[in-house]
């Protein structure tokens, strides 16, 4: 065991902890028995001596072979009974070329291809070791980088640290190193990810050592201090500083949702009991902190224009000052939508007659005290009702709606708006006039491993709204089940069932599926849409995380073997439920039968 | 529902359930969104009706195709609010051909291949329904049947009865019907996993219909009471019969295991504690009521073989009278080794000093009461002590010891012959001289219900004791590791590890593993073996039934993939244990890490 050496551990934060490194001849795998129990001997106890230093993590040196069943027990040993320090598993990056061991062996390839992805290395050590959460990876970045989307497995993984050797610089016009354009790339995504950057290998750049002091301002500057001037791996550090302040700032909406990341919370049951009023709070108090007023315009924008395009579709200009629309807000809650439309009947020159439903009594207060501050009190009639029960004293023109969960229906929308739909003339609009939810598979092991650790089967049985970040998306997301309003058809029934197939792009190779990440999109009025579906997401928008619904088992998926899945929407007398299974390439069991574990209350 | 109609839902026993039969033309994964719903419907209450008629078990019809995700969803809803009804799924035993519907749909086709393996679909469609114990299959037979290896996948999954179409059926020379070779090797395979017959189909044999007396004796004859003597199927039924009454009687080794056969029992403690007691107890038990005698006689028998080999080898014929041959036994308990010992002798003409070392108390007593009665005090030294604290007074030219367990070493024979073999001359010999575990890869859906039961942890972790009967093995056995007495060897050491790789049989197609059966084969002396491996397992012994050690979540291995399987024996200051995993074709976790769940005192 030896601490480190300077050339070799020191990251953009070097004084933030000090990471050990266990002999890198160990191999458990070895044919030769003795090699492999002197192995099992030494790693435990280089281990043990950097327990007892307490040290942050140990270092764990690459598997030398495919199969590392050997190695993976030990480890496994070995973390049953750690207390807090990390084991970092040190994988190249690397896929598609056979490692030099291997080569001479025939029998220690991978038996279903001749090619080599670390990945699958990886994969197989980990549930070896049940994705424990003190195992990570440390990833030696090379010359060469496999493709984009095989890369984009990464993102999914625990990777805590990417070594990056001095033989991966390139050397620009002046001498000094650089990296190529991929790597610039991947090394940015590090930086996104929060993953240390560990420079290593000797010097081969020789450069003055003037430091350029343009390229040590800010954060990073802190990190340098007690590093000698002169140490040979400086121009790569430098160069390194210098990317990480060349990245954008993070987009405001961005910024406000760090916090967020990867964190689970239940969905809503908004119908149901008094939730209501905490949520209120919650956005509350991100109004304050976030300054949502901002975040808000993109989802008001987006109504006031498509309120504006069924005013001017419904009312022709020559009618326009005699007509009165009645517009009907169902589900007002603080009245932004009441705000937008009447906007939208300002600048439209539309007339309208407005009444804001809402449910809740604490929202209702709130609207009372808006509509007196505006003087809107001779457009709009508060009712304080329940939707599904109130009695309309006139039928709607347009239907105003924002009841969207994450996954577009899961907060009882569909429900909802059939209740409401008899108070809409038979030729009358409902904004929205439909939606569509949307999964896509994804490699997601810090969220299966905050599921995990509730050790139950009913969270793994549950959707969670949740801010995805460390997350690999393996195929594009597609359409699952989709609401029209109104609904007049006699054979009316918001139960779904959808089977998709996805197939992950063939340069990815084999993954491994967590579970699935869902969206929306709506379309509110013709043209105008509203959703979190990441290929048209309406920007700057903080009212919605995307829903995760895990996988009691992750699914390994073979490189080009299509995902088949099956998502149910299911209504009971007093519930709404998902369930949902994967057939393909090997069958789930299917999750939250009958609702047992997940349910929204009608 | 209809109650089964008699043409086809008679069976060898009729009066002993009424099974109900829902609509065959259901068909819940048909594109036809209506077909679907009205389906699911009728499925329901047809079931439900069933229940309410309190009917044991309902058919269901088979799949119609690959695909049937929302139809073992709806199943698996069904099952987890039903009480005590089974629900049997139909599936043909049928591997190698399209369905009819799915020619005519390509999309519906699995997947990776173009043949049809209706296993596979019962596979996926129990997987998704989470092995629920409510749901079997009733196999149809058809006229042609798949290779041996793949009909044996059906016998470790809960079939609980066969459907034999008449069609299946052919014609002697008399003009009645009869089943070809392979077709009466399958019946009676059911009637010995107790798997009912059931007939079905019009009669395509115009017999006449008197009643062959001969064909109804026995027990066969009792289910015919009340069935119309000119029933028209009376000809096949007729025949089966004669079949059950062909099928030779069951060896009385057989029959004495029927009341163990696949059920779990936790493995031996021979050390620590006092279980030796209990254990003796049972095997009392076993003695008064299986006529143990008789079996033991094997065991002895081999022994005494053995012995007899020993004593020719270590005293030349010359020297018999005059030279004393000092032979111990360790663990000696009610005595059949110091027997067989004696018996060696006295075969051989060889004098003999006996040291019979046992340390339960109430054993030693039982052999003192022995040697009284056989007369043995001049030649049996009766020691209580345990061997590995006995300072002896002399050495042994042999040492005799039965310490093995099902999987040869899991009783510790390795550490206790490690603390006996100090009394053993330098050119001694231990009988046995060395012993070897095997595994093999098996199907065993009972089994592996019988441990998720326990809903934890620790019995996935577990290997058991278990006659086992109702499973498919899927590959021959293995060697896994392989002790020798006496070891002098200074790097002497009880750890072992094995990475083992299985081919399953081409022709099998698919396979769900749920574990590995676990055996023991031992060379006493020489040529001289005793065990339970079975291609090579002594006959009529009752001493050892196989150990199972589980996975925690079955692994599917499809066609022709290899699995990879790791064994590790691991010794601790306390304790040894075992560790198990399979790498391919995919990984699952590593049981019973440090022991955790499963371990063997020392």
């Amino acid at each position: 065991m030896r601490r480190p050496r300077c050339s070799s551990c020191r990251g953009v934060r070097p004084r933030s902890h000090v990471v050990g490194k266990v002999s890198s001849w160990i191999d458990l795998d070895s044919e030769d028995e003795q090699l492999r129990l002197d192995s099992e001997i030494t790693l435990k106890q280089e281990i043990a001596w950097a327990s007892h230093l307490s040290l942050q993590a140990c270092l764990l040196p690459p598997p030398k072979r495919y199969s590392c069943g050997n190695y993976a027990r030990c480890v496994n040993q070995i973390l049953q009974g750690m207390s807090n320090m990390q084991l970092w598993l040190r994988i190249p990056l690397e896929k598609s070329e056979l490692m030099e061991d291997d080569s001479t062996n025939a029998a220690s390839k991978h038996p279903s291809e001749g090619t080599f992805d670390s990945w699958e290395l990886w994969n197989s050590f980990r549930l070896l070791c049940e994705h424990h959460t003190q195992l990570s990876i440390a990833l030696d970045i090379l010359s060469s980088l496999p493709s984009i989307n095989s890369l984009g497995r990464w993102f999914g993984e625990p990777v805590r640290c990417a070594i990056l050797q001095t033989s991966s610089f390139l050397t620009n016009a002046r001498g000094y190193p650089c990296l190529s354009k991929r790597h610039q790339k991947l090394v940015m995504g590090f930086f996104n990810h929060s993953i240390q950057i560990v420079l290593s290998g000797t010097s081969l750049h020789n450069v003055s050592q003037e430091i350029s002091e343009d390229l040590l301002v800010g954060d990073n500057n802190n990190h340098l201090e007690g590093m000698p001037v002169h140490h040979a791996l400086r121009p790569y550090l430098d160069y390194v500083a210098y990317l990480y302040q060349k990245m954008d700032p993070l987009p405001e909406q961005e910024r406000f949702e760090i916090g967020y990341r990867d964190f689970l919370q239940s969905p809503l049951q908004p119908l149901m009991d008094n939730l209501e009023a905490q949520t209120y709070e919650t956005f509350e108090k991100d109004t304050v902190k976030y300054s949502q007023e901002l975040i808000l315009l993109s989802v008001s924008g987006q109504y006031q224009r498509a309120i504006s395009k069924a005013l001017v579709d419904r009312v022709p200009d020559e009618a326009a000052s005699t007509t009165k629309t009645v517009l009907m807000v169902v589900g007002a809650g603080r009245g932004p939508l009441v705000r937008a439309s009447l906007q939208a009947a300002e600048e439209t020159g539309r007339k309208l007659k407005v009444y804001a439903v809402e449910k809740n009594p604490n929202a209702v207060i709130t609207l009372h005290s808006l509509v007196k501050l505006e003087g809107w009190e001779s457009v709009v009639t508060i009712v304080s009702s329940d939707m599904r029960s109130w009695d309309a004293p006139e039928k709607a023109d347009i239907l105003v709606s924002e009841l969207l969960g994450s996954f577009g229906d899961n907060e009882l929308s569909p429900e909802c708006l059939d209740g409401a739909q008899r108070f809409l003339k038979p030729d009358g609009i409902s904004i929205p006039s439909s939606y569509t939810s949307f999964i896509q598979p994804i490699t997601a092991s810090k969220l299966y491993n905050d599921v995990k650790s509730h050790k139950d089967l009913a969270n793994f049985e549950t959707a969670y709204v949740v801010k995805l970040h460390r997350v690999a998306r393996l195929a594009s997301s597609q359409p699952v089940f989709t609401f029209n309003h109104p609904n007049y058809s006699s054979k009316n029934n918001n139960q779904r069932y959808k089977k998709l197939q996805f197939v992950i792009p063939a340069d990815t190779g084999s993954a491994l599926v967590h579970g699935f990440a869902g969206y929306f999109d709506a379309t509110l009025y013709k043209d105008v849409h509203l959703g979190i579906e990441p290929s048209m997401a309406t920007p700057n928008m903080f009212s919605w995380f995307p829903i995760f619904f895990p996988l009691r088992k992750p699914i390994c998926v073979p490189p080009e073997s299509p995902i088949e899945v099956h998502f149910w929407r299911c209504c009971g007398a007093t519930k709404v439920w998902y369930e949902w299974c994967v057939t393909s390439p090997s069958p789930s069991a299917i999750h939250n039968s009958s609702g047992r574990s997940y349910w929204v209350g009608l």
